[in-house]
């Protein structure tokens, strides 16, 4: 596709639409648009948009569908797939100026929220009303839900409670001619056609933009208990995990740590966290409930599989204060393992019982290729993120054989029945390996339906496959 | 889209993949696949298929893709908007000899099926394991497994546990052009580009062939209390539905029926139900669970409420015979009430709140009409199934009138931001009222959808939408 550069008339319009106030072509501006949290990646948009609203953004879609300029839909650029990213330069539509919750229904457990609504904001107000919305990303504090659905965004919460994709019950979309349509109704149930509403959720911006979200909420458990157990074997961690749901518990969260992430997100944060030398692995689990005595047997049998599989002990978080110094231990993690190095973040995926053979099979790869990973994430949904750090390995090392050890990764997880993404989408980086788990025909019906949404290939260029 | 009639090649070509003992073009065969539950409505296929495996199923769609021989799928033909019947003519491609349970997964809680192994076969299997498989359509006797996927089926669990969407992991697809492909990978999570599982589920057998389901399973609750509560005012009883859940309760199921849907149910399975004179509605309540004392408590909240809101009585099931009584009863309703009767069913759906509106407004409407409605269904859920009865009316009037009256009454679920298909999906029957809840611009779309993935329209031809 031939896209047309930004020109003068073009901003012009954009101002006129928009205001002078929401129109940026200065260089800072285009430099904070041009890279998210996805490796060293720089991609800068020629122009950065901020939309007020869906005939905002229906007037520049339209204007660009028939200019043939690139938009590229973005959040709060926290993305780990560089989704976000410009590539074909073009326009950075950022929707952080649609940042209102438009509704809370006590009635009818939903929230009608824009895009630009902060994770943890909506999270927030809810609960005010005794109300939860439990999709609770690493990112949480910063991340927009408009991203959250680009990627059917996850979190350690999603083990009990489901991903983004469980709490949508309907979308406005903006389409790529102008058009403003609602993918489905604001029902628990929907069987009336095609489910546009789920295609729309992790089709990453490249489909429509999305200007309005209805949730589903439910009722906010009112207790949370936490443990957290040092293992000296991390295959025994991880076959704790699935030890835990076969016990019969439903834990909230189920999180597997390698003590490195610990270390390095306490160093990061300036707290103090001890790490017993023979220690190899960890695991942090939540409960909730609304009866403590209740939840307090499920951590009594959590605890006991735990042993089971020679954890080195089980702490249990007995206050609010402690719990958050766990939780923010963990959510650090991501951060800290890409201060101060270059890395690659692979988000793998297997059905929960394969996580052992999967966590080997990663270590095996990396000392093969000799790298150093730090592996953390949500192993109670057999979701292990994986940090390739680049250390001292030259340039040449890292573009060329790093690229067949994450091939290596990647056909492990086939072969275990997994895929590539769990949670953190395709977006740039991870497009050139869709074809170890896909047929080349399931590609081609993913470019058949984004032609049928985007004809001219303006919506989020570059991005899950090429076309 | 002109088809070709099958010819005696055809034949031939069938019975050379599929032995002659499953091809068939006797006269009763074909008129026992021209109907399905779907009010009185008659189309014949020119041949039934009984294909064995995925590679028959590709053999025979390849042939009829090149041929423009229009293939209809066919699961148990239990449903309730035609969806199975091959209007068309040309196949009926019954899936009945599909159905292996093909593995159940203890470890990773999962279970891998064919699309004809029955809903309720299913459910025993994993039962007998300690496991769960929560979709319980009321004709989960007899209902396929892929039909379910076909019409995203619900039940009444759904609203505790979700419909079929939300248990399918991943899924093996022949395409029109012979391919076979799986949709995504058998993981709990997936953001690996445009989720063509969830695309296929509710697609309604319009874009491609099910071969092979993976299941989530969960742990199975050990016990369950069951309540029923007359009401004088149906109305009172819809309102005490939402009441239920803002009391906090998570009931497993929570049912709404007029008594002469009981009434009716009673007669046709000759087991004795006394209705009180001045009785209008029932609700039957499930709770499920581990713990006893907590249900029981779960059950205090609901009785509470329920008397709250006038309940007449909260009669409580104490054996499991009692139990599978009220049951039968209630799964007796959507037989009986088409017994001996012309009828037509409608699915509306709409936020659980509003659903106090929707039921006085159908009644309303009936009453202008002058025709009689049984009304029951999932009401934790919102979706009110609303049978209506031609009793004596006239052939012109229910084929012009009544058309007008549904209309109001779908505009009316549109209006509660509701729409006009929760479980049973849009079919043959309820096309001509899409545009009451969609755009015609969603309509091109999915129409876009469809020809990618069926080019010469062969798949289950004018299903959900003209086209």
């Amino acid at each position: 596709m031939e896209y047309r550069k930004i020109q003068e008339a073009d901003i012009l319009f954009f101002q006129e639409i928009l205001g002078q106030e929401n129109v940026f072509t200065n260089i800072e501006t285009l430099e904070s648009y041009s890279h998210d949290y996805t490796e060293d990646l720089k991609y800068y948009p020629e122009v950065v948009l901020r939309p007020g609203n869906a005939e905002d953004v229906s007037k520049i879609l339209s204007y660009c569908n028939s200019n043939l300029i690139p938009v590229t839909p973005r959040g709060a650029g926290t993305g780990l797939s560089g989704g976000s990213l410009a590539i074909k330069g073009g326009i950075s539509l950022s929707m952080g100026r649609m940042n209102k919750i438009l509704s809370i229904d006590e009635r009818n457990f939903q929230a009608i929220v824009e895009p630009g609504v902060i994770n943890e904001t909506l999270q927030e107000a809810v609960k005010q009303k005794g109300l939860f919305y439990p999709p609770d990303p690493a990112s949480k504090g910063s991340c927009f839900l408009g991203g959250n659905i680009a990627h059917s965004s996850g979190g350690p919460r999603a083990v009990k409670y489901g991903t983004t994709r469980d709490y949508v019950l309907n979308l406005e979309v903006v389409l790529t001619n102008g058009e403003i349509i609602e993918t489905g109704a604001n029902t628990l149930k929907y069987s009336t056609g095609y489910n546009l509403t789920h295609l729309m959720i992790g089709s990453e911006g490249t489909l429509g933009v999305v200007t309005k979200i209805v949730l589903k909420l439910i009722p906010a458990p009112k207790n949370t208990l936490l443990l957290l157990a040092p293992f000296t074997s991390p295959e025994n961690a991880c076959a704790a995990v699935n030890g835990i749901f076969l016990a019969g518990a439903n834990p909230s969260a189920c999180e597997f740590v390698e003590p490195e992430g610990f270390r390095l997100a306490a160093e990061l944060l300036q707290i103090n966290f001890e790490i017993g030398s023979d220690i190899e692995a960890y695991l942090l689990i939540e409960v909730d409930g609304n009866n403590l005595d209740e939840m307090m047997r499920e951590c009594e049998t959590i605890s006991d599989v735990l042993y089971a599989h020679q954890a080195s002990d089980v702490l249990f978080a007995e206050t609010a204060n402690q719990k958050e110094y766990f939780w923010k231990l963990r959510r650090g993690i991501g951060e800290a393992t890409k201060h101060n190095n270059i890395y690659k973040e692979e988000d793998t995926v297997v059905p929960r019982a394969e996580l052992p053979i999967l966590f080997k099979g990663v270590k095996e790869i990396g000392n093969r290729y000799g790298f150093r990973t730090v592996c953390y994430g949500h192993a109670g949904d057999g979701n292990l993120h994986v940090n390739i750090l680049k250390d001292q390995l030259s340039d040449e090392y890292w573009h060329t054989e790093i690229r067949s050890a994450i091939i290596e990764i990647f056909e492990l997880c086939k072969k275990l029945k997994g895929t590539i993404s769990g949670e953190h989408g395709i977006g740039l980086v991870q497009q050139e390996y869709m074809n170890i788990v896909m047929s080349q025909t399931n590609l081609e019906l993913m470019k058949g339906i984004k032609k049928v949404f985007d004809p001219n290939t303006i919506l989020n260029p570059g991005k899950i496959f090429n076309g």
